[in-house]
């Protein structure tokens, strides 16, 4: 492989020889000078060409400059020139001398999209979107993120598992359930890997991470939901409560966006226009039942009964803005009645759940809780919430043959990165957005 | 969260008081002296609890000892004791003194299956064959293998993307397709992630990779086929040929084969009575064509035209142990006749693709080419193979705005598990196996 160097790369190095692979992002052909602005996965630079002269006229059959007038936008070329560090130049100070071009593909001169296009249109062709810096910064910065909590999981004795997505029968719910042809049967895809890393649990895996895709059959067309999500779960055996879940995730989060700002702040700042903030440990933790109540005293009513609307989300982040300057707060303790049946129930007050929701900035990033792991009470459980123990069998059996404490919990991947990054659409920060009306490209 | 020591780490521990976590292997309720062996994700420990005596005899009202005796096999308990290290205990040299026992639960004391239960049965009740000693390092390895490749990718460059799995048409063939409902019309699950990691390419990303599921409708039976596997995934721009790529396959491996060693060695010797070969750099390569001579010359005629059969495949595995001492080879050079259409062809011999199989001790791993990135041989590529461009609409555009030179390749992540431990199919080192008969548990 021939040696690149990466734009992001030539500040820190010293005039002299260096060969560029990129986009070209923007050509001048000058009647004395061509300027191409090459873009690579890290940053923009400017390559010129003064054309040579002869008689102090442009030399007009010039092979080179003949090449560089061929060049449309999205061209993908190698460089080969000479870095220059130069202050006079506004794009970082530097340029490119160009000795010699080699084109590999031409670009369609025409692109159908263009700074102003539609977040719709965008996605048809995500693909050039995706070539704007900010949008591989993203990446970046997702990879960032995704490391740090895999160094926090090995240094912390989890295990990484990788569930199944075909199943046999529903996970949670039938309702938002895609269901697929399976030989002479049917399957269904997972909504989540819950039963799973239970299961984990029980096969005495102690700590379990998985990051992976779900699938839901929403309908829904809001800034964060999609059809298909990557779902980030953890499951710990051998916890007191939902409190030792809390601790893990909050440290995740905490290493997480200490990591992205010391990694990708400055490109963070310059490109979005945020300032990474990183959290101090321990999030604010409120229950539900006082978040309702402040929530009310801010003068809303919050009208589910037992859970946060959108609006008492937003009231309860502002509070939490106001009273600790946080961004995140742990709502805890929902009754159970709006909970999943394997949710673990207070021991001193059944009518609530040893759960969680972690809520930043007002949107909703994760549910955790400690799971009932007795099966007497997970079967009065399931009977409670009106579902048939026989349905549940498989997963019933789990508890069988002895289980575990334990707990966990699951975050989107790409709320956190909408988040951070102060974006509108979870659409914005995705590879490829998959929602009702959206499987292309 | 109490503080729990895993059995693993007693050994480099002094004597004294310690809390352990884990479940009941066997109970030996003697008379003057109780035995349990308790197991946790590491390992095997023994608890000891000589009875209380009064008047020389028993203690038969002792409620520590009646509490032992309810033990099954399986039980999930907290054990608190003190550790003693005694050269005469065989297991390990150590023993823990029992001075308080929490059962967290119960086993059905009639455990389903037994050490020697056929591998369907078992995979019945995965979560309880897990329980294995050897099965829960099965995922220390697996995780130690993963965060070795993520962590070469993090150091050159290459950043994370999630895929979607839903699909509007077929990425590759018609062939063993999963279609399933979607809302008003149909989707498709991805039979691998090939069009969107190369899309990733033209969004200017550089280098990718990917560890994510990949659904194929397979009615095959064989030791290293699934419905549902997780596939390992990496494109990279900007390369000269599929060598490149071959380069960097290499390298992940000895890394991956390297970190495993090192951390799990001595428990992969003691448990699967293998002895971790990290292999050498350069592995050996061997063009199709000369492959097929030697196993000829070897006494096997290959029956597949432009392939190896099964038994090329061990014949030539065979040629390269002996004339290599390697246990890996990269096959090139495959016909266009039996590759995709996307591959490239070499230049001086447009007959022959720049793709490799890479085999390890028989098995095929990974398939990995240079991809075809210009766009009006790409067409005519497809139509070669009796493809309609139209049908590939969406791929194609890919290609229309600039495409840098590209290749990758895609690895099955259990079959470098099962070959690594020298298992005899892929359904014994997975999480739960996925076949044309299995969706449960």
């Amino acid at each position: 492989m021939r040696e690149r160097t990466l734009v992001k790369d030539l500040a820190a190095r010293a005039d002299g020889p260096v060969v560029l692979g990129g986009w070209v992002e923007k050509l001048r052909d000058q009647k004395r000078i061509q300027f191409v602005i090459l873009r690579d996965e890290s940053g923009d630079v400017q390559v010129t060409y003064p054309r040579p002269v002869i008689d102090e006229q442009p030399d007009e059959n010039d092979a080179l400059a003949a090449k560089i007038s061929t060049l449309t936008s999205g061209s993908f070329v190698w460089v080969t020139g000479r870095l220059v560090h130069d202050e006079r130049v506004k794009l970082g100070g530097l340029e490119i001398q160009l000795e010699d071009l080699e084109i590999v593909t031409l670009a369609d001169p025409i692109s159908p999209i263009a700074e102003d296009t539609s977040i719709d249109k965008r996605l048809d062709w995500r693909f050039l979107d995706l070539r704007r810096t900010e949008m591989n910064l993203v990446f970046q910065i997702q990879t960032t993120i995704e490391a740090a909590w895999r160094e926090y999981w090995v240094e912390n004795g989890f295990v990484e598992i990788h569930s199944p997505k075909l199943m046999a029968s529903p996970s949670e719910s039938n309702a938002e359930l895609f269901k697929l042809e399976y030989f002479e049967g049917n399957a269904y895809l997972a909504q989540s890997p819950q039963f799973y890393k239970q299961m984990a649990m029980m096969s005495g895996l102690g700590r379990i991470f998985e990051i992976g895709p779900v699938f839901r059959a929403d309908p829904s067309f809001t800034s964060r939901h999609a059809t298909e999500f990557v779902s980030v779960d953890i499951e710990v055996s051998w916890i007191d409560s939902h409190e030792d879940i809390m601790a893990i995730q909050e440290q995740l989060l905490h290493r997480a966006i200490s990591a992205v700002k010391e990694k990708h702040g400055d490109e963070i700042l310059k490109h979005f226009g945020v300032e990474v903030q990183v959290p101090s440990i321990p999030f604010p933790r409120i229950s539900l039942n006082d978040a309702v109540e402040i929530i009310k005293q801010r003068g809303h009513s919050v009208e589910r009964a037992g859970d946060l609307d959108p609006e008492g989300e937003r009231q309860i982040a502002a509070h939490v803005a106001e009273e600790f300057g946080h961004e995140f707060v742990f709502v805890t303790d929902y009754p159970a009645t709006v909970r999943p049946f394997y949710h673990m129930r207070h021991e001193d007050n059944p009518a609530l759940t040893k759960s969680y929701d972690l809520i930043w900035r007002g949107t909703e990033i994760t549910t955790g809780a400690q799971r009932e792991h007795r099966l007497d009470v997970l079967i009065e459980q399931v009977k409670q919430k009106g579902l048939e123990p026989e349905g549940l069998q498989t997963y019933l059996d789990f508890f069988k043959y002895g289980a575990p404490a334990h707990g966990g919990f699951g975050m989107g991947l790409l709320r956190v990165l909408m988040l951070l990054l102060h974006q509108p659409n979870i659409r914005e920060v995705g590879f490829l957005f998959r929602g009702p009306n959206r499987l292309e490209p």
